[in-house]
């Protein structure tokens, strides 16, 4: 399938209503720091805390309508679920979350203000797929993939758009990658709707799975899910990759203790909340200060769910 | 001295190229939560983390040239140390910083970036002005008390102002109350600039000295400081006690578990960080929302300094 312009255009008035405008926030001290403008763009404002909100509105409103009745279903320990359960909500629909057994109670809990349909699995990307499985033909609900959906791209896409049309003299923005999903959305947004502007992904160097997949043209694994940017840890999937591949020509890959100090620097400093999936970009920005000085550079804090009462700093 | 207009403007344009016009932020949650229509003033993205920075760069503009060379000292355990020491350096006036000697110790290193001028005193406030004193004596210091200053008060007024500035529907404007300077600050914005809108007090029950105060038609002092919104643990002052009699008809008082809970949702569903003090305006709001129903309310939230590793949540 081959995304049009008007695609993304429709994708994002479809879901306005729905979703947050977010602010884009600056910091002077960031800016001096760095040498250059920087562009906040708050996903952690988003309903639910992270920018999954619009992929989770646009992929349910695309459904086959033979499933509004039944509902849909998704495997996500994380922001997905807690966005698809509130979305499916919104939208009168039934939702149904395959959810590790081992996920964290502050995650569990979060989904559960929406629905009472959690199912749990063993923590295995394998054993949620089966369990998914097997739910989805007993009671034939439509599955919705975290970040290898189509319709999941471009409800993700209406944040670069909207961050290009507040700026548009923007010259980078870097996203982050976990599953693909948000990077191949900004890229289809920016690359449709500036003429210049390029993102640029980042990723934490304990998971490089997009890395490697772009230099060896194929979709490659991570061997460990070991990094505290618990959102990024996903593989990359046969839909958004292709679209990385063609409109993504740079990633920055960042250390576990670079990520920790620029989460550290963000919210103690600059008084946001966000998890570390969205400090990655800043960490990305702080040791490649002397390439990008005195350019434009957009930063989606792609979202804000992080459990205090586990962070030691 | 009776603060005209053209103070209030002049005050405002002084120190506009050093602080920043914070934003003002807005969340459908809260919206739909509290049935009315709510504008977050985000003191906690100004420099230091708190309105303070306006305060201290007004007041360290308007000291007699005498002491530019010589310095100011203040005494404060918190927000204003770390301010005036900022504020001083931006300006290149040496500071001199007199705080008890069981200070956090995070709110010691911030003002340790600062200024190497920094005195302990005893915790209690005799102790420190005696100190201060002494000091002020040695070498000829120029004081500047934290709230109780006249320009301190008009570099407060600048935050309602802009805020006035950006909404000029707004119905009410809550402000916290510690030692006075923010709420008299803001009541003479929001009064000169705004024929409709009050300005409305907060305070923790613990600490209602303010409260207590309008009653009775002169300064009460509290007995304890046993609130977690340490900023408004002060008493009022005899510069803005007047300004707050004048302007300011209605104090609201909030309970230590009533701050906890609006702090959690700030901080949890907003995604900002703020401190106590903050959080006591919508903790206000949230016990009073009938009253306030399908109103423009303002809500200052003074700062974000909060240290983490002490929060239980």
């Amino acid at each position: 399938m081959s995304i049009t312009k008007q695609n993304i255009i429709d994708a994002r008035f479809s879901i306005s209503e729905h979703i947050v405008r977010t602010p884009v926030l600056r910091f002077s001290y960031i800016d001096s720091l760095c040498g250059c403008n920087v562009f906040f763009k708050c996903e952690n404002f988003q309903h639910t805390g992270s920018f999954k909100y619009r992929a989770a509105i646009n992929a349910i409103k695309s459904i086959p309508s033979e499933f509004k009745k039944r509902g849909v279903i998704t495997h996500s320990s994380g922001n997905f679920a807690h966005a698809l359960s509130k979305a499916s909500t919104q939208l009168k629909i039934p939702s149904y979350i395959v959810m590790p057994f081992d996920t964290p109670k502050f995650k569990k809990d979060a989904v559960k203000l929406y629905t009472n349909n959690i199912i749990e699995s063993k923590s295995t990307l394998k054993d949620r797929i089966f369990t998914a499985n097997k739910i989805i033909k007993e009671k034939k609900l439509f599955f919705i993939h975290p970040s290898n959906n189509m319709d999941v791209i471009l409800g993700n896409s209406s944040c670069g758009f909207e961050l290009i049309e507040d700026y548009p003299d923007l010259d980078y923005v870097f996203s982050p990658i976990g599953g693909g999903g948000l990077i191949a959305g900004t890229a289809l947004a920016i690359n449709n709707f500036s003429e210049r502007c390029e993102v640029i992904g980042v990723e934490p160097s304990n998971v490089d799975d997009a890395y490697r997949s772009l230099i060896s043209g194929k979709i490659e694994v991570n061997e460990t899910t070991n990094t505290i940017a618990d959102g990024l840890r996903t593989n990359l999937g046969t839909l958004n990759f292709p679209i990385i591949q063609k409109r993504v020509k740079e990633i920055i890959l960042v250390s576990e203790n670079e990520i920790l100090d620029s989460l550290k620097m963000i919210i103690n400093n600059l008084k946001l909340v966000v998890e570390p999936s969205s400090s990655v970009v800043l960490a990305a920005l702080l040791k490649n200060k002397s390439r990008f000085k005195n350019k434009n550079i957009g930063l989606i804090m792609c979202g804000g769910n992080i459990d205090f009462s586990n962070l030691k700093f």
